[in-house]
């Protein structure tokens, strides 16, 4: 039966510091990655067995996934990493302090950049400290500028359909380590949330989502394993 | 130009506990954490950029690479883990304490066991304590009974030919972290070392030993980056 296990990184150290992170490669703190140990000890309490695990590039989600194996007695898991389950780029607000940037554009617009589906905050300028057109990971690819939810599921979907949902449809456990954002991209497909209800859909970090899918992976079960700190989830 | 870096994992569980380990699934202990940590620093102060990285199917090498390529900055490297990077099997002296193997076999035969090139322990008991031939990370692999450093050669040549020596032919840069006899398996075949004299090689815990190599794959240049803790190389 098709296993899919979402586990969102913790606490990264721009948590800390309040600033719009996106695609700012910025590490775990220790809390994230006791965060992460957790949902693998989590995954092992419940006899989960993985075949395959996913991750963006960022290393605080690589991280999240390397200390949950391990913490699963995993290790051995065959990996892959990839761009296209970063989080959302956040464009121009890229490492601002969100008080800050607030305090300039307006709370309400912030909302709106934060919280609204297709609403992508202004493009990330080139040539600047975040720029990401030169970081090696990326080369060759297609590179957003800004990104809403809704651009963000448009880079997640392909590489869901070309690359994670075969091997469900073989049958498959998987984990995907990733964020917030890019995680709610593939709760609404597989859940085929609404646009304005998705933007609510709140992952706990650290506490891994277990979905079980049908032949045509479509829900047929799903359950967080710390069942204390479980947030709604859509319908079935 | 290709680059190889070859990263021998550190102390683990088992050094500790004088046993022979070869496919036990032990893992560092926190001087072999410090120790791959060390050397992902070494990687980023000489400023190499690693295109792949190899790893065997066993937590204290599979560590190591994580956290040496946690430590060099570069843990979105795409990574591969296969079993022919295994530690040599040690047949039915897996697990033994290794003060009383000797007592029970002789020093003399134990340092055959240990240092020949050809002959291999006796095999592995089926149906034992560790008969690997269960563990799902071997599902549908030819695995040895037990293994001499010519037959884990056997088993890591087509493995070096056809999945990692190709990368090498494209100009990589490739970090290969794993075991000192799976490492000695490469050494002997990109230097073409003679069958007495590779068990002599000795690889240090925790050095890149990295290797420069020309368009067919023979060696240029090799040095190991903590120069203060090197070991002689064979000539080039």
């Amino acid at each position: 039966m098709p296993t899919l296990i979402l586990l969102r990184h913790g606490q990264s150290e721009w948590n800390l510091a309040d600033r719009f992170t996106g695609w700012v490669d910025v590490d775990l703190t220790p809390q994230g990655e006791a965060e992460a140990k957790k949902g693998g000890q989590l995954i092992k309490a419940a006899g989960l067995s993985i075949d395959r695990c996913f991750t963006s590039v960022l290393t605080r989600a690589i991280r999240t996934s390397w200390l949950a194996l391990w913490a699963a007695g995993q290790t051995f898991v065959p990996e892959t990493k990839d761009w296209r389950l970063n989080e959302r780029h956040y464009g121009g607000l890229t490492g601002l302090n969100k008080t800050q940037t607030a305090e300039k554009h307006g709370a309400d617009q912030v909302k709106i950049w934060r919280r609204s589906y297709d609403v992508p905050p202004p493009p990330l300028a080139p040539g600047g400290e975040f720029d990401f057109s030169k970081d090696r990971r990326y080369a060759g690819a297609d590179l957003p500028e800004t990104e809403s939810l809704k651009t963000t599921l448009d880079r997640v979907q392909p590489y869901w359909e070309g690359e994670i949902a075969p091997h469900l449809k073989a049958g498959e456990t998987l984990l995907v380590a990733a964020h917030g954002n890019s995680l709610r991209a593939i709760v609404k497909l597989i859940f085929n949330v609404a646009d304005d209800a998705i933007v609510g859909v709140e992952i706990p970090t650290g506490n891994p989502l277990v979905v079980e899918l049908d032949a045509n992976l479509k829900p047929t079960a799903a359950r967080y394993l710390d069942a204390d700190r479980a947030q709604p989830l859509p319908a079935i």
